[in-house]
């Protein structure tokens, strides 16, 4: 076996981490360099935005899901470059040298060339993304409260989300409920179920990736919440408290979130001259998830472009980036033992695919099953829970969740960061 | 009965929300004023910071609190100045009339004239003071642990509390725990247990509102947790990651708070020049707790001198600010029915008190009993529990508290808000 091996990882998502703790390699070192100290359970990020869960319900210090292992380092800091040809990663604080590199640092919001439009309508990859939109929202319930002319309130209780996928399902659902059911009696001068949720597609249906049927399924659910959902409508631009539709229509909201574009970290474009990317700026890997030319570097997860069986590209999604992972760790492993299996060709095993709306409303398809409303919820509900096994958090978050479901009630309505004038 | 009687409540701490709470006049309107959404339980702020709990678990809605009562009107708004004359008080969205005005905006830090230093030691009143100190703490071991230099360690590692009041004391603790248990197998560069933390203390002892016998304990128990104890020490100035004492020792440390000082709410400046108030900017009160030649005005909590039968101020504590809301409430029910009781005076009744300094560590006077150790920390935790009985969230901060207890973890470990960069 070679001695020291030195592997590093850049990105504590769902693929970094799965990586450092799939790979244990006795006489490698391992770093893993991340810019926050925490490792996000995305998927539930929106919960946090809506108030039903407070920010470190989500998120675990990376130094304590790792603390078992002696041979890894976990580095706070900012990558600033790379020397592939050196094999060596630049930071603010030192420079890194490696015999492996994994490259996982996913993600960003993409405004399609509108980063403009990022100051009226945030996007939801981040805590301080969570915490921007609940302060808005409750903010704007606030001032509707306090403002005399009815005519404003319209504008203060109107939410717009831009984007049917996962993300601005799951959001406009639980701006409806916050409206209509956790923030019912709290005011004396605003009803809250006269806010207006509107979630905004550019395509011909919501949740494209899955099946038709499931798209009406999960359309008509919004509506049953008091969504109001536009298919086929594509933004104009985007100003302060405005939407502007192509239509000519123009949509006044306090709230209002871009759901609906994700690229690659602009890291990617550090990598040099030789690797290339898509317009998304995901980096194109090899078969095996390496980069061309370079074995020794792996990139994984959504900054990756990986191609599937079926020549579409695999989906930026958990599942996909914790495979990725574990694909990578077997080969560098088999490398450093020097048994190598070969470099097998990566393969995604789409185990199931699901989006939740709501409380008792989802939809889910698992193998042949297309599965819709309390039981798709289900479904969800059990694979969210499994998923959070590891997670201190896991007892506390589920009985936020259950107390919640009993009572409508949402713990984590706090406004702070920010000051509440004007 | 006076029919549609306008009481204003401006500040939704421990007084200000109890006054609500225990005021229940069906034919009065009650407006309650506050710049923040939620009501803040500040005996565990210093969890918040030390990475014990989340913000959300001590701090929750106003509106949520009040929902019950529909003669209520909470108003998210910033108090700028008051007519006591023309029985108005002046908001940043609105003027409000009022038949009664009860003051209760509470304390904030107090640098004794040297406002300067805010900058590099943080008070401890508000969330975002706790997310700071949080923030501030953890990078600076990420920092260390990064940190080739050992001589830049020890600064990165040394943590300064000024104050040996209740605040002071429960930081130190807190801070030198999550050093030597809660992050001790985090970090492969350092060693948390090397980490210093220094509490100083201006008076001879510390917890000088307590017995000889109770601080000598409290100290006793502190070394015991690893904590430098200096008393009869003045701080001459502070400067960046600096303390310099007026012995001319100078302390570096990457963590300094402040918890030596809380003066009033500046706001009881702008009440005019009719109300006198002390060095600390405390509203000078008649024994009935209202201002002189205000009658319909009262003052009550950290922002109102009070004195005693003991001709000693009541102490600026939850309980008493409690006490001072329900002797308001009682006044203005009875005059709003027309069977006025007279104006009594207000009396203090001191049920105990208390001081937590760590696991198990605490000290405590109830009734004659002077407490310390384990038995008042079980009396410290019984009493918090019993305080929380209302929030939301007492469940899931027991469970919080067992977990940690148990296992020396602290959950709420997550820095944001900021970058971790440099």
């Amino acid at each position: 076996m070679e001695q020291g091996a030195r592997v590093v990882v850049v990105g504590a998502g769902f693929g970094g981490l799965t990586f450092c703790q799939t790979f244990r390699e006795p006489g490698a070192r391992i770093t893993l360099v991340d810019r926050r100290n925490h490792h996000l359970f995305q998927p539930l990020l929106y919960q946090v935005a809506t108030g039903g869960l407070s920010a470190p319900d989500i998120a675990q210090p990376i130094r304590s899901i790792l603390a078992n292992d002696p041979n890894l380092n976990v580095l706070l800091d900012e990558v600033t470059g790379f020397d592939l040809a050196a094999r060596q990663v630049q930071t603010a604080k030192t420079t890194l040298s490696y015999d492996y590199l994994v490259l996982a640092f996913g993600g960003v919001t993409s405004y399609f060339g509108h980063p403009e439009w990022e100051q009226f309508a945030p996007g939801l990859k981040t805590l301080e993304d969570a915490l921007r939109i609940r302060n808005q929202v409750l903010l704007a319930f606030e001032h509707a409260e306090a403002e005399p002319s009815a005519e404003r309130h319209r504008k203060l209780m109107t939410m717009v989300v831009v984007g049917g996928g996962p993300t601005g399902v799951e959001l406009a659902g639980a701006f409806s409920e916050l409206a209509r059911h956790v923030l019912l009696h709290d005011f004396r001068n605003i009803d809250p179920r006269e806010a207006r949720v509107v979630l905004i597609e550019a395509g011909p249906r919501i949740l494209s990736h899955l099946p038709e049927d499931l798209s009406e399924s999960a359309e008509r659910q919004l509506r049953n919440l008091g969504v109001e959902v536009l298919t086929s409508t594509k933004v104009k631009s985007i100003g302060e408290q405005l939407v502007e539709l192509e239509t000519g229509e123009r949509i006044e909201a306090a709230t209002i979130v871009w759901a609906a574009g994700v690229s690659a970290h602009p890291l990617t474009r550090k990598l040099g001259n030789g690797v290339e990317l898509d317009r998304a700026g995901r980096v194109k890997v090899n078969p095996d998830l390496s980069l061309q030319g370079h074995p020794e570097v792996f990139a994984i997860g959504d900054m990756a472009l990986v191609i599937g069986e079926d020549g579409k590209p695999v989906p930026g999604v958990s599942p996909a980036a914790m495979q990725m992972a574990k694909h990578a760790a077997k080969i560098i492993s088999g490398e450093l033992q020097g048994t190598p299996g070969g470099r097998t060709p990566f393969r995604y095993h789409d185990k199931g695919t699901m989006a939740t709306i709501g409380r008792s409303a989802a939809v889910a398809i698992l193998g042949n099953q297309h599965l819709s409303g309390f039981i798709a919820w289900l479904a969800w509900l059990a694979v969210h829970l499994l998923f959070l096994i590891g997670f201190r958090n896991k007892l506390s978050v589920l009985l936020q969740w259950a107390y919640s479901y009993l009572t409508y009630k949402r713990g984590a309505r706090i406004v702070f960061g920010e000051r509440a004038g004007g």
